[in-house]
């Protein structure tokens, strides 16, 4: 049976690992409604260094539901990080004398695996600059296991902001390990860097590239919207030049297939029209949900 | 029995309602001492896109008496409401799976119950706008009936910003249910909404109007003093010119019946002399209290 | 047995209190480790009106460790007290009704005095202006005894900003308790107040002043170096002529006794270099989960 200790990247986890997890979320399916103790005295410290609503709360009610305790901060500006210049590796060897594991979300890239180097408690990865936010990559997968009943031999289209975006590159790592077909639908500017299509490749992985959310959408099983990430791009006039011109209308929703299902890592902007939410299609609300139950998983795993 | 699943207005409640959250708050007041585990299993999500210190803590004190937990934010900026340019709907849809029940304080007339609509789990109205802070209004209708024995046959004043305060709106509501005499007693330019005192004499209230305040205080039971709500005035200098003219000092006590009870829903800036805090009138902080036990109520009879 | 209420200054605790509450701490060693529900239901209010780390979580930490529930504010922006003008006493009066214990952190001097007069239940100083502090001089003096075996006749040198650091001020008074010698290093501008020195020397400990690191560390038991602060500095110019003037580096450690023991109250910035992190004398992280245990004990000793 695979340890684990860290969760950093999703690209230190193998198959097995990942199969084990998304198999424990399985059964946490049933824990989350009726609540547990497993975990009553673990305390979860939630360090978030950037704004977040969904990954931090996601985490404290998995926690909850099994019985623990969260400490932490939402807002950096309260820290002594923030207020009195500590560095991230001073933060750490604090924090981890009072907590038993430590989730991390980071501006820069790097930062949660430098955490972890420091940290003598697990440390779990929730979102560490552009590059990775691996529970989400674990969620999604989870969703798409749970929604389509396999992973393997499902097309999934990765759609909008490919280049940007961490969930997008924390999936396609995921996808690595299964026998998927990935199309990958962005605007000239937002594309998926070369050196992570070169993996998918490498890997065997059927890659297809597409610039339009019609080609994007059609015939595949699993379409995965992203948000422009405007935080990220070094210049305003890049976004506003971008923005609007990748969005997922409710009439793309009849060039789908009829059991095709809509992610999205939220939160959404204007790439995701509300009148989509009605269709069968979209699924991305219930992905919020089987988020609960994957970071029980990990949770569980980690410190149990 | 009635049956509670939202708790948004004053005006969706009958006096039946009114009465049973009374009468179930009052059987909190020892449970609160002495601490329950009836809600062990239930998250509540605080949504505070306000500050406050008083109703978001109330409400967590409340859940924890119960035995429950609590996750959320009281600063929209750390939340991607804030950051990211998030809908309250996608908020509320999100959240929904991560607890029980939704407390939310917003800027907005009417946000509450737009978050209720697309809400799957109760939502609870902690302040919207300038109109409605039902549970502050349920905790004033259980501090008059705890401290004067009862609520009908009783005269009560409301002085100070009628025309900002959400507090008074909703308890102005609540009073329609009960055989009262009701004093307004405001500056010309923070008087009470005609559309309010119209809803007033036709449900048979006996409304009187005065414009200062020691006519206010006069020959009646409650006493009840409001904030100038500075942060409401479309223009500063209004504020400026009202502020400090309607002002509760020491002398004006002893205008007061001798068993006249002062409330004020808090917190107070210069309206309310401190000396005031220690004559025998003096009820606004045992009003505090009996809003822990009255949110305590409204969470049992939600989610029980 | 002594009774504790508050803990407001180290200067009201009797070398007896004192005493207890470390014995109570050295019990809570193995307590922090299996946890414990002594104060299952119990309610700590955290209300931080300075940005804090460490205190804030190890406090939280102590809580959770022993069963309880934390709610409060960490950032004094969310709070009425920022928002709506409130006074400290309307604060304290108000959150009395919410919690059993009041933990306060406030940029004044005299603040947690004036909280706890105006507050029924317990008031704990989590750090008041540039005088008071406490529980940290609690959790150094408990780090000593852990780390060195005795507090009576060491030798401690206290070193950096012992004009604006509130640690060392009230290390210095717990200090006045025990035999020991104390030498005090540093810059001319930082020097520690002729008030505390001359109740040192009323007090018979053996004191000498010295202005530079080497001469601090040399042939004393305890190192307790400060970070120079910043935030105290009534002029920036004054701040920059001094830091960075008075750091402990690697070479330094080498002047030190070999049993000898460095403790820092963190967060650093540059006036304790990293490299010294791996030194057998290092001792400042495990003074941080010092820090847990004598809280743990303070929250108990007031608690129960």
């Amino acid at each position: 049976m695979p340890r684990f200790h860290n969760l950093i990247s999703i690209q230190d986890l193998t198959r097995e690992d990942i199969d084990l997890i998304l198999a424990r979320a399985s059964e946490m399916e049933e824990v989350s409604v009726r609540r547990s103790n497993i975990l009553k005295d673990k305390i979860m410290a939630c360090l978030f260094f950037e704004p977040s609503t969904r990954t931090r709360l996601s985490f404290e009610s998995a926690m909850f539901r099994l019985g623990g305790n969260v400490l932490g901060f939402a807002d950096v500006a309260v820290s002594s990080a923030g207020g009195k210049g500590e560095t991230l590796a001073d933060t750490i060897k604090t924090v981890e004398r009072y907590a038993d594991v430590i989730v991390i979300r980071h501006p820069l890239d790097g930062s949660a695996r430098v955490a972890s180097e420091f940290s003598a408690i697990p440390v779990i990865n929730a979102g560490s600059g552009s590059e990775e936010h691996p529970t989400q990559a674990l969620l999604d997968l989870y969703s798409i296991k749970k929604m389509k009943g396999k992973i393997d031999g499902i097309s999934i289209s990765l759609c909008g902001d490919l280049k940007y975006g961490r969930t997008v590159h924390s999936l396609a790592m995921a996808l690595l390990h299964y026998n998927v077909s990935i199309r990958l639908a962005a605007p000239p500017q937002l594309r998926m860097k070369p050196a992570i299509i070169e993996k998918m490749l490498s890997s065997g992985v059927d890659v297809t590239t597409v610039d339009s959310v019609e080609e994007g959408v059609k015939d595949v099983d699993v379409i995965y919207m992203t948000r422009i990430q405007k935080e990220r791009f070094p210049d305003v006039r890049e976004y506003d030049a971008v923005r609007g011109k990748f969005r997922l209308r409710l009439e793309d929703v009849s060039l789908m297939k009829k059991d095709a299902i809509i992610l999205h890592p939220l939160p959404r902007v204007d790439e995701l029209d509300p009148a989509i939410d009605s269709t069968p299609q979209a699924k991305y609300f219930d992905q919020v949900a089987a988020g609960v139950v994957t970071r029980m998983a990990i949770l569980d795993l980690i410190l149990n």
